[in-house]
């Protein structure tokens, strides 16, 4: 194969949000293809505020991805050649094939085998991947939502958090959306169906207005965000609630830890719960989510949206683009030929 | 009967730590007993850092203490006089009977009959009653400590802390007291069990003397202090761990709640969980507990230290020198004739 492979690497370790010059695109010759490994091009590359962490050297879940490596991602593709006799080409696999355009695999970092082929394939690195698996299994296994309880998400227009609010109304909640923007808003509201949707970029008192939309309480708090928007809903814990760590995303820097109001009286007086949700911990269970969100898809009761970036040549700028906001969806590159 | 009730009165209500003028002596002549009540002389009542929060307007777990109304206690006393067919004269009865000589009650406010007679009736109100049972119930079901772990208690030779370091350690646990000063750090040790002793007094950087002395990280965390000492203690938190919300008694005040350091990450990254304790929630498992106590302390597996006051003009200050710090071992105070 006379093809390069176009690579997005860490070029230098970024001190809280990665921005686009913490990378740099190369375009490598496509080497052979060694015996007992396939080779993957690359459909779709997904783009995750988690990524963040990926790259710190901060205390986190995982590795942190080396200088000058290929940056890690999930990747949705199909087998092109193999010399692994349990892959073949036009195989559709999903797997932490990294932002390139080609990957060439042992099997280890394949996640699934994709066979909802009804179902258009960028939704396996959204709805139907992690950020679906994530909101569904979070919400039910640590949120424990009851019918007729109040459910309020963070980032709630955003891929986790839509897919969190549309669960939670399937599973008989009221649900409540704190989003950033008057279009994200209108999203929540018309495409999402929660029953309210705050916008904290509006001027309004968060707290009041969290308040006013939860007259019996919190009871389940799944938080994409922490910072000021937990800061506003805390103090409005249901008794017994229970609330979802999931992510981080107002806070810029760990290192060293911001500072806010302390939370423990919250918990202390409302007997109320608080636990970290991490995929990787579940995924025993993420086929079994996987069929229930595509089921939902299938009946219309569960939207998506997407925010899909063309070529890689985009990638630098799409983490950072992230936590500016700028997306409607959950984000993806559309890989193009190498 | 010609004797008068000696009662301590809500005077003023504080903004934080109670303090002696918040309180007034107040002795008032014993009116006849109405029909269906029946009246106990307390022989002890308690001190206990929750009674902070009870004499609070503060977003809290019940109703505060009325200005001018007997201060609440917990109390254990006998009946003298009944009018009520399901007490008698000589029952000893453990309940919320306030800081007085003489309670009336329609049986309402009782807590439990005693029943370990072999057993001092002190420590009805200490290692037998809410402090014991909290440490018990809070460290099995929040903490779910398992043999083999680490488990750090604050406030470790106080009245629950003493109790959570020696169950710990009965199931198993590698146990590590973090307490102020020289003598409570030596009573840990000697007295308690525990494996290692904190000073946070001592001058010695607190997080670096947690990560010492759990290499394996902290899978159980029973807090009874918030602030600084967590501050320490959560960036230490093993994958999994669950840290059990007790108490917040180095927080002087939550009006409005204090910065501090967030901690949500912590909970993501370890995915563990954070959970507040209350025991009225638990109250149908006392009796069990209690009987555990009981038998771990006539087994001499279980020691407890007391530190009684006598007589009520002792009370006003009593709140505040517990947050002083100046007790080794629960605080009460033995009620003298009215």
């Amino acid at each position: 194969m006379a093809e390069t492979n176009r690579q997005v690497l860490l070029r230098a370790r970024p001190d809280g949000i990665p921005q686009a010059h913490h990378f740099e695109v190369s375009d490598v010759p496509l080497g052979l293809l060694v015996e007992g490994r396939f080779r993957i091009r690359n459909a779709y590359v997904s783009v995750d505020p988690a990524m963040r962490g990926w790259v710190s050297t901060v205390a986190n879940y995982s590795k942190p991805v080396a200088i000058g490596e290929v940056m890690r991602s999930f990747a949705v593709g199909e087998v092109v050649e193999s010399r692994n006799p349990d892959y073949a080409p036009g195989d559709r696999l999903v797997g932490m094939f990294g932002w390139q355009s080609f990957a060439d695999s042992d099997g280890q970092d394949v996640t699934r085998r994709v066979r909802e082929d009804d179902l258009p394939l960028s939704a396996q690195l959204g709805v139907l991947g992690l950020n679906g698996i994530t909101a569904l299994l979070g919400l039910t296994l640590i949120g424990e939502p009851k019918a007729g309880e109040t459910m309020v998400v963070s980032t709630a227009a955003g891929s986790v958090g839509a897919t969190v609010g549309q669960v939670a109304k399937i599973l008989g909640c009221r649900t409540v959306g704190i989003t950033g923007g008057p279009e994200k808003a209108q999203l929540c509201l018309e495409e999402f169906g929660y029953d309210e949707a705050l916008d904290y970029k509006s001027g309004v008192d968060l707290s009041v207005a969290v308040a006013n939309a939860c007259p019996n309480g919190v009871h389940v708090y799944f938080d994409n965000t922490a910072g000021p928007v937990s800061d506003a809903v805390l103090p409005h814990l249901a008794v017994g609630a229970r609330v979802v760590i999931c992510g981080t995303a107002s806070v810029a820097s760990w290192d060293p830890p911001p500072l806010g109001p302390r939370i423990e009286r919250h918990f202390l007086t409302k007997r109320a719960r608080m636990q970290g949700f991490l995929y990787f911990d579940h995924v025993s269970q993420a086929e079994e989510a996987i069929a229930r969100l595509a089921n939902w898809l299938r009946e219309g009761r569960l939207k998506h949206r997407e925010d899909i970036l063309e070529g890689l040549d985009q990638a630098p700028d799409a983490i950072a683009g992230l936590y500016r906001g700028e997306n409607l969806g959950k984000r993806l590159i559309r890989v193009g030929a190498g």
